[in-house]
């Protein structure tokens, strides 16, 4: 059985083609055009691409899925809006299978991603999982009892949207205070850079000259380099993140959560600190069975082994 | 199909005979007695009590299903800590299921009311439910896709131990700002004592001339009368259980959910502000399909119809 996946990305169309168990047999990458019949065009060339690349005919092809950021209607494969890719209320699930003749079905990429650490990555051999990925914001999908889950509505998993400072930062939701604001990327560069213009003698601004130079990783490496000013930051935010992971298990008891995007790349540097939270807060601490902690395992190719395996685990 | 539903609580053993469809066709109520030999007697006592007062005999019951308070190994069947009823690690599912010869599972409670909920009340003909209950604490329980929702390890749904006000009020679980510190009527009744203590012309001392007699009742009374700093205390709790709610259905987008407990007794006075806040914070706010907010619609009778379906469900 093969199955086809495609991450729609704003710079990019990345396809790729894979069995049942996830495994990647082709994977094709194009430029993202704009306008509706233009991507829906993109996805069915980066779809036939990675058919042709993997030596797989079309015909043998079960079923195709879509990924995609901004604000999607799952269940009537409906793009709202996606301004950066000209996209507004566009069917592209249903424009997408005219092309390519095949069952189409549009996830949001958090759930996506999701699904493919669950059925590939860090999920493997596990019955449920929450994926986190720390990004711009903190975009969450869980499946459980080895379904994807998603909600009545096909809503579910904003987690990212629950807060845990009431009346704190406004986040883009319109809420104040959610997890998001905090322990997204966005959220930590934006504590990194108060914290730097409220000590100008931090080392932080020796790994960032200017405020528009902070990123992910500007903290670590200033507390690497024993910055007290960052060590203060970097506490409050693992203090932030490690919150709502805590609710999250307490609330959902997956097998596994995985944490990706790129400050998942500082490993256990990350993960140690949050353990120590999980191991005083969780409700479960003196539980034998408790959920284990670790990074998200694929990278780029969450997105499409996870989309292309959406209609089999929605 | 017959199914008993037992309701071990710390006076009284409640159980009850329902039909596959969560009727309640008979009910029997017997004191709780302290021990483990002895809560298994009485168990058994009032569930035959309840089957010959439907008229039905033992040998055309299913199963039995015991929800309990305290802590509990719902995959082993086993009561942990139940110190009010003198249990200390009792293998209970398995001790009742000797003496009634049927297969027997254990649920928290929080767990077995949604369920009843579910299948015979606020959340009858839906797909999806979660429940939350307003007493000493905040429990939570859900029905996902028409399944019992427990987490991998039976120990999910922990919601009131969601933290929404970061460093808050300590919690019993040991976390600081836990939703349930706030939410339950005894946050509610610890906010209102305080209030009064620092207004000793409240209204509020009206309705309960001293702090021991504060219950979950008093604010709304004070409201009514139109006191100012009760209708402070009202707005803060109204704000803070609206907080959770829309954090539990930004994460699960149940179809249904529904509050119970005996605040939620002051109906509309309850949902009218609640739904304010949802309208204004919900992730879905402007979907067409969102959760539909309402009271609970069993009263003690939730948690024996839910036990009882707890083998047909879990």
């Amino acid at each position: 059985m093969y199955y086809i996946g495609i991450d729609l990305g704003g710079t990019n169309v990345h396809a790729g083609l894979v069995d049942e168990k996830g495994k990647l047999l082709g994977q094709a990458e194009i430029p993202t055009p704009k306008g509706a019949e233009e991507v829906a065009d993109a996805i069915t060339q980066a779809a036939r691409l990675t058919a042709a690349q993997a030596g797989v005919a079309m015909g043998d092809v079960q079923s195709a899925g879509l990924a995609s950021a901004g604000s999607i209607d799952p269940e009537n494969g409906m793009v709202l809006h996606a301004w950066n890719l000209g996209l507004d209320h566009v069917p592209l699930a249903r424009m997408v299978s005219e092309r390519l003749e095949l069952p189409t079905l549009l996830e949001n990429d958090a759930n996506a991603a999701a699904l493919g650490e669950f059925v590939a990555g860090a999920g493997r051999g596990y019955r449920s999982l929450a994926a986190v990925t720390l990004g711009t914001g903190v975009g969450c999908g869980a499946v459980l009892d080895s379904k994807l889950f998603t909600g009545f509505n096909y809503a579910g998993m904003e987690a990212g949207h629950m807060v845990i400072h009431r009346g704190g930062r406004p986040c883009t939701c319109g809420r104040r205070g959610c997890w998001e604001a905090y322990a997204s990327a966005t959220g930590l560069i934006r504590s990194v850079r108060e914290a730097m213009e409220r000590d100008p003698d931090s080392a932080l601004w020796r790994f960032a000259p200017t405020l528009e130079l902070v990123n992910g990783k500007t903290v670590f490496d200033a507390v690497e380099a024993g910055d007290k000013t960052a060590e203060g930051v970097l506490e409050g935010y693992l203090g932030d993140l490690a919150c709502g992971i805590v609710n999250l298990i307490n609330i959902l008891q997956p097998e596994v959560l995985c944490i990706g995007g790129g400050i998942s790349r500082q490993g256990e540097k990350l993960l140690r600190p949050l353990r120590e939270v999980l191991d005083r807060e969780e409700f479960t601490r003196d539980s034998p069975r408790r959920t284990r902690l670790c990074v998200a395992k694929l990278r780029g190719e969450a997105g499409i082994i996870g989309a292309a395996l959406v209609p089999v685990y929605r």
